[in-house]
């Protein structure tokens, strides 16, 4: 069972049950700093420390540009080296920091639900951002993809078919993207992976789920793929990455059965050759950049709404 | 024999014959800033570099903090990965970094008296905080030490009884609070630990050595733990970490020995189970996370008075 | 062959055919820098990120200090670590991180050219700074180098005779400087070395070359000498430190056969014993420290240049 959260009025935990109402404050605003809105005092004063137990700098980058953007003094706590804690309970790490002050918190963890405990030690006016825990919650991502699609196919998703690729079963991108997709009543949602990496629980409630790369890709308006972690081959899970692009891969030939307007997505780093090819990656379809550039202007909506 | 400098009026190198006076104007301007005075210009422009030649996420990020809510410039320095010096001197990166333009330099060393070395390569202007150098100095936890005391028992120490317990050999924890104490006037300093964690020099002149937690802790006001190094079992110092708890750790039961008001602290990181119980650490008495906000108070205090 | 560009209007990615008008603007400009003038909002609102795929914490620190005193929001990202980027391509994580907002990237990289090939992917009103590709270029050290020599011998470089000293043929220093003292019209440049670390390129076109060091610095006005890779013993170019040091080891005897007002440069890091004798690294003919703090004044320029 994914663990998830309701106390999404000082935190940003998790997608579950948020209130679309909500969700579409954080996309509106996040809509302006996409198109070059400032707020260069909103947090001024404020420190915002990222806590990652799990490295990723890609994601703490992009959370300390939206951090900077809006005036804020920035830490870094890179904790998945074990020097840096000697022994010391992620618990007391996080107590430690936010008694130096420390204001907002950006947390990535391996564990599964992780981020949700240590928000539980957050002091009045602390606010917590989940940046990824384990297989479960990545909200941040859930957020810049519905931005993502919302200026390439507008607000309205009741009539949106849209396709999640690859490895369902150990992605949390993939699982804040189904809750922000069913918030935001999106018409029509697939899933499609070798069954090794699709979950057998009821994550995909309410998706068409498929094997076939090719019938699941049909008349989509948005794909949406994910990326293979390559020790899935270790695993067994997978036979070889070969095969897999083979079966999974997105190539130009595939994603003609999409709608000629289809984008794709990926939420990077992309294995180029093994879920997607470069023509695909690079073509006029993708939307993998936007989803960056995305990234920065969610993520500063949601430290204005926390901590602003 | 411990090195030790005079040269207080330029850098923070020990709180060795640091004159009294001088203690109680950096924290009383300690205190003005725990009660959250504000001074975000009083280093504009200046650039401070942490230096740390043995890793300490901890103690970087405080300063950090206290650096950047005076105004300052911040940069990180980690010199505890060969990598990045390429067989360079100490003495030539401090110098490198110093030609530079950095004039604030909060330096971390293993070796004893090492900080105060890189200290007389100093230019003029420049200041150098020493954060901790081999089992010498700590001053600024000494500080933060003293003013949590403040805090909790006013500022006539005369009447005051302290328990240092733990491994005081390996400790510039305690060594910064010990000449602190007896700068501040204590009247009366307890040491605890087994006889292979104490110093056998002049480091305990004046204090109650005693190998009996139970009786060091009668009456006193504030027990001090100090953090065991789990390399001590490796160096046959410690029998085992049993051992150690049931002889010198701190428990609810013991507690009770200490005045009814007395206050508990640790420098941290902590061994919960070790040196410090779970009840205790997180206890009423516990004053752990007082000491870490006190830090940044204490490290503005000192920043300002050498940089500001 | 080393490779080169043109484009000097929006990148820095090497000195060569850099017309010598441009040349001297920067060097003007990084003059006033180095005599303390201000600029802390030239670049207020920039975002400047250092992406090092090879690790060099003097140079990373020398241009955030740089970025910083120009009001600019730095970020860094240490791509020397496997896990930071999963396997993604540079051109991806070079991609993404322009996608997220960053105007100035400040690049070091291992192979030859990529820094240039990266450029090529910039957007408009992005700019590259190259901070050292393989061998080949390394464009501010060239420029910190030459504002060291003006400083001590004025403007015209006519009648200026200059040796270099080591390992050239592994040294995208000694290229730059090559590409920049022959723009700037040296009067004579010698180059000195072992045969098995000389280049056999036309790399050395012009220059009066010789394997023996006291007759190479007869009567020169500057001494640039280059930092031995220990590496290069394992490859059996050298011999021993020890020989390496007797047949191109700067000690005060050989450096009297300079000009009596002749200066020592080095781009450090130094190995003291090996190319240069301590009495001369810290003596008073060494400018090294001056190209340090040098090397601050030129990135302002080059950086103002390109992003203010």
């Amino acid at each position: 069972m994914i663990p998830s959260s309701t106390d999404h009025a000082h935190h940003l935990l998790d997608l579950v049950r948020l209130p679309a109402a909500r969700l579409d404050t954080l996309l509106r605003r996040a809509q302006m700093f996409a198109e070059g809105a400032q707020a260069p005092a909103a947090l001024a004063g404020v420190a915002v420390c990222t806590l990652f137990f799990e490295p990723s700098t890609r994601t703490r980058l992009s959370f300390q540009l939206a951090a900077q953007r809006l005036g804020a003094q920035v830490l870094n706590f890179d904790a998945s080296t074990a020097s840096t804690t000697k022994g010391e309970t992620d618990l007391d790490t996080f107590r430690t920091i936010q008694a130096m002050g420390v204001r907002g918190f950006i947390i990535r963890h391996k564990g599964d639900g992780a981020v949700a405990a240590l928000a539980e030690a957050a002091n009045p006016g602390v606010a917590v951002l989940n940046a990824g825990d384990g297989r479960s919650h990545h909200p941040t991502q859930g957020l810049l993809d519905m931005l993502t699609l919302r200026q390439a196919k507008g607000e309205d998703f009741s009539k949106l078919k849209v396709v999640i690729v690859g490895d369902v079963k150990h992605s949390r991108v993939a699982r804040s993207d189904l809750h922000a997709l069913r918030a935001l009543g999106c018409g029509e949602i697939r899933v499609c992976g070798p069954t090794a990496l699709l979950p057998d629980d009821d994550t995909l409630a309410g998706c068409a789920v498929s094997h076939d790369l090719d019938a699941a890709l049909d008349g989509v308006d948005a794909v949406m793929m994910l990326r293979l972690q390559r020790e899935r081959m270790a695993e067994g899970l997978v036979a070889s990455l070969d095969d897999y692009h083979r079966a999974y891969g997105l190539t130009e030939a595939r994603l003609r059965r999409a709608a000629p307007d289809a984008i794709v997505m990926h939420p990077g780093p992309m294995n180029r050759g093994v879920e997607i090819t470069d023509a695909v990656a690079d073509g006029p379809q993708s939307r993998v950049l936007a989803q960056v550039a995305n990234g920065v202007a969610v993520r500063m909506a949601v430290l204005e709404a926390l901590l602003g």
